[in-house]
């Protein structure tokens, strides 16, 4: 389906949300009370027996492999990015795209790696409609305005951009055991880091990181960009306000694709900062679809940490990547779906003949 | 080869560490330029741009899959499990072996979600030969004696566990591009708190940890034990004397197995406390086999990161982890296969024809 304003008068978002139910395929209790009697000391598998009771409330108890895996990248411009907040010059946003469909990036590479496709959507790239062959065009509009003098969107705009989102979820999803989401977009730490302070009333400098690698110079007009954007908006926390004053495009289609996920019953991975906050926005609208959501790395950004904070999620992966695309959600699929494993073929104690234990948790 | 005292002396490791040598089939500051070159800012695919780079120096740039992968689980028995310093009877260690070998354990399912073969190798577990149909017998004796009243291992049956080891790896390794390490033992936390404490000079409330999941009296007593251990080696560094004096046979074998993939010239993967133990040995006796060593994952185990610390480690897993059997090594396998690929499979900024940026770290 492609995006105009009669499809997004026929599906509302906040009917969508309406029916977003939380994860209740499996009984917590039973499947704790299965980790427990497997062939392990209870809990030994720490954070992997965590995924795997989260994933049952999903999927079910055992959960079937996750073999569709189904990266969405989201690609969109900053206005902002005009006022140098970034290493790279905005046009990068354009060329990276070409280079998803080409194959030869970072995320091409580990959703490779990790037996993924890769789709990218251009919510907001600054180009000309087909210009990028390959890309998914969804495009709400060529990148936001500058939200250092204005409102980077409009509600309007912002409601059409969670739907892209919500509507490539709800297409890949019926041939995809697993989501995972990237983003791409220059300028777009600067756009994630004053959401983030707007959703979560962390200060600036809290949530100001290096991004892609800017010198000290650089940051302190990001620092400075930020808080003033979140000094404007007074408090105010409420998703659509925020993602319309300084959000991205990009940012509120991952949002909507959360939503998406959380509606078709299927689990979705974060990836770093930027995905981070448009999922942040997403459970601020609809705490519900928080169950269908895995952290997978601990990114480099600072405010990441307060992001996974507020959302209650646990990365599994700390390596420092600053990249985005989803690269980090990518090296986590794996993970994920060897925990489910865990559940579908680990031996009980009993049925292995292994000796009972009388560790510390026991009752 | 089945191990018996003339292969030892055929065979002595002290010739073969001396034939181990530092990681040397890439040029290092060649690697990192390539990594620099790549479609991405600078360093931001962190820790796994480190491991692409360690990979390259041991394989050739660029580094090829690591497609047969290998996990060497070893296990033996602990006098010192008689103390009650564990949550599980010793009886255990022989159960969980057979498990191994029926596929229903842990390690078996993590194996077969990371596309990995497991072989137990029983380098001394109590039970009488040939009851283990499908583990390898390399037992060198039925378990240590307990190391409150003297030495666990003579330096003989020290030599025999490093052999098993080192025989083991070198007959995998010609099958295998990656090697992970595993451990069980009922009591290989004791032991292996005992052999941090004395390769390190950590104080043993440093390293104690609650093992499989002990109370807080099974854990003073734990802690009293390796104290008093850490107390009789009297500041004396030695690996072997270390070993011999308060080892497990699996942990020297890993330390062996270590050597073993160092002079293979293979990747090998840590685990937790106990793998990390024994490769804390290998490093102490030959410094350039570090170069062969990935950390997977931090453990639960408090210790592990004096280890990681020594050995100059960053695990990539923060899972709180604590079951051992190389569970950790499995899930990290396909995160190091994936460092490979980007210096495989990823275009260049200038190949791509992406306009290169003005970052931070740029010459």
């Amino acid at each position: 389906m492609t995006l105009d304003s009669s499809s997004i008068e026929r599906v509302r978002i906040d009917d969508l949300i309406a029916a977003i139910q939380p994860a209740h395929r499996a009984d917590v209790a039973a499947v704790r009370a299965r980790l427990d009697a497997l062939a392990k000391p209870r809990g030994s598998l720490g954070v992997l027996e965590d995924i795997a009771l989260r994933l049952a409330c999903i999927t079910g108890d055992p959960p079937p492999p996750l073999r569709r895996r189904r990266i969405l990248v989201f690609a969109a411009d900053h206005g902002v990015a005009a006022r140098g907040v970034s290493a790279y010059p905005a046009e990068v946003t354009r060329q990276m795209c070409a280079l998803f469909v080409h194959g030869g990036a970072a995320i091409n590479v580990l959703a490779r790696a990790a037996g993924a496709d890769v789709t990218v959507v251009d919510v907001g790239v600054d180009s000309p409609a087909g210009t990028l062959p390959g890309v998914l065009t969804r495009k709400v509009r060529g990148g936001t305005r500058d939200f250092v003098t204005g409102a980077a969107l409009t509600t309007g705009e912002v409601e059409c951009a969670l739907h892209v989102g919500f509507e490539a979820v709800r297409d890949a999803a019926a041939g995809a055991d697993i989501i995972a989401l990237g983003d791409m977009g220059i300028g777009n730490t600067t756009s994630a880091a004053a959401v983030t302070a707007g959703l979560t009333g962390a200060a600036a400098a809290e949530v100001v990181g290096s991004g892609t690698g800017i010198d000290e110079a650089r940051m302190l007009v990001k620092r400075e960009i930020v808080a003033r954007a979140a000094a404007r908006l007074g408090g105010r926390r409420d998703p659509r306000f925020v993602l319309a004053q300084v959000g991205g495009l990009e940012i509120a289609a991952i949002a909507g694709a959360t939503l998406g996920a959380a509606a078709a019953g299927i689990p979705v991975v974060a990836d770093g900062f930027i995905v981070t906050a448009g999922i942040l926005a997403a459970i601020r609208l609809c705490p519900p679809a928080g169950d269908y959501v895995f952290a997978s790395h601990r990114s480099a950004e600072p405010g990441h940490d307060i992001q996974l904070a507020a959302l209650g999620l646990r990365p599994v992966l700390h390596m420092d990547l600053r990249l985005g695309e989803g690269t980090g959600a990518a090296l986590a699929l794996p993970i994920i779906d060897a925990a489910g494993a865990v559940l579908r073929e680990m031996a009980s104690l009993r049925a292995a003949g292994v000796s009972g234990g009388n560790d510390r948790d026991a009752s």
